[in-house]
């Protein structure tokens, strides 16, 4: 969609970097998530290494919006890399032809744009927004959609997962839906979270300004447990109460997840969240 | 959708068999078409195992509303086969589940219904609609939908691709778009032929009573030589004063093409068919 994007005036540095913003689109299932790791497929190596290629400079590091887990997809990814200015010289529709050839088709980078050094894929970003699909159909999944829908074996009533998402929206400790890492809050604000089905697809919309890991999938697994009706329509909402990780929640599966998009602040607010980020990780070192 | 079907009063026969109509959803990347083949994946031969096997029976023969070409996809594919008649008292919901289990994710059997034997997929049908993919994005394609869309190098304008579609409607000798068949007629009623863009995706969505061997593609490739600017747009109605094959025509990629929907007459209509049908096989044996 913004292939071809308007190029903001972007301040000349001192280093001989340019900083680039890249839009991505991947299908998870043959990655073993985003995070480089020695000896997997990953996501992060496959376009690190397409671009030193593409650009033949030396492999760049990417930082990237949402670290996914393994078998998760996206639509609208967002990474930024710095590479010496005169590697992108060729320009944006060249270079994405370039990377299209280098890639397998199981991820693409849609669109390169220059940006200021305030810009940063994590920790500029201000929220986040996610799909996930589930089919409950005995026939099981549509054949040509079953890479981002996971199969569900018993029917479930949207009514009451509808009613039960309601009561999550805000700002709360989700430490019940997480898996604890070091020094990670787990005090998130949730968005949206909304369940609609069409046909045999219920689809499962949310959005926080970030997730802490497997946030999405355990609050899937939650509504899918009230959906079924193994759980009453207040449990998603009394394990807000909880200090510690629910053993009751079960974690969706990867595959109907797809990371769709990320916003970031205008070019103000980029510079002053930028301050604000630099501010943090300092204090927190 | 239509897994639970109205179950029609179907008349017992004297013969011991029931005739099904199977409603079939397949992502054809990996087979090698619709019809049986030695030595090759084909979905006929990988249905009639598996109904084989839940069913306990010999291996039934199945007959199909569209026999697709290699890579070609279907959502609403249907056939019908002949089966003895206690075979099938275990009821739909347990032979669809069944059937999913033995099945690999690329075929899905949407619904079994027991029909009278005035139901024949190929012959009853009143037509076959097919929907065409194509992303015109430097990018490439959404890895997502990458299997059922096929990528094209130009940009393709929808405009031009619109006005050359209208001139193609109606009842036509299509032999310029048809590779020709034996026996087969190549006239044909093209009910809609339809161009549709939603950002870097063009689709064509087409109907008619019944398609020759790749004439869906080959109008495909005659539009998008339109939508390219390599042809004027009077250009593919111009190909219908033919009377052979054109090979200025390209047949675009399997990979873009999926049949959507069959549809059949209702049971009066049915019968009338069926009985027009078998005259006419007879005429022509």
């Amino acid at each position: 969609m913004a292939e071809i994007a308007d190029e903001p005036v972007v301040p000349t540095r001192g280093d001989g970097l340019v900083r680039l913003r890249l839009e991505l689109s991947y299908d998870g299932t043959d990655f073993a998530g985003w995070a480089s790791q020695p000896g997997l497929r990953t996501v992060q190596d496959v376009l690190e290494q397409a671009l030193a290629t593409a650009l033949r400079v030396d492999r760049p590091r990417l930082v990237v919006a949402g670290r996914n887990d393994a078998g998760v997809h996206a639509l609208g990814q967002v990474a930024h890399c710095e590479l010496p200015a005169g590697s992108w010289a060729a320009g944006h529709g060249r270079i994405i032809r370039q990377l299209a050839g280098l890639l397998s088709g199981d991820v693409r980078v849609r669109s390169v744009t220059e940006v200021g050094d305030d810009f940063d894929a994590r920790f500029s970003a201000l929220w986040r927004s996610y799909r996930y699909r589930i089919c409950d159909r005995a026939a099981g999944v549509d054949p040509l959609r079953r890479r981002d829908t996971a199969s569900w074996r018993r029917t479930l009533d949207v009514t009451s997962m509808r009613q039960a998402a309601r009561a999550l929206l805000g700002l709360h400790d989700f430490v019940a839906f997480c898996r604890r890492r070091e020094g990670a809050s787990t005090i998130r604000q949730l968005q949206r979270l909304e369940v609609s089905r069409h046909a045999d697809i219920i689809e499962v919309a949310v959005r926080a300004d970030a997730f802490c890991h497997s946030m999405v999938r355990s609050l899937v697994g939650a509504l899918a447990a009230v959906g079924e009706g193994r759980q009453p329509v207040e449990w998603p909402a009394d394990l807000l109460g909880l200090n510690r990780r629910s053993d009751q929640v079960t974690v969706a599966p990867a595959r109907g997840l797809t990371l769709l998009e990320v916003g970031y602040p205008d070019a103000a607010g980029l510079a002053a969240r930028a301050a604000e980020a630099r501010a943090l990780r300092t204090a927190s070192t």
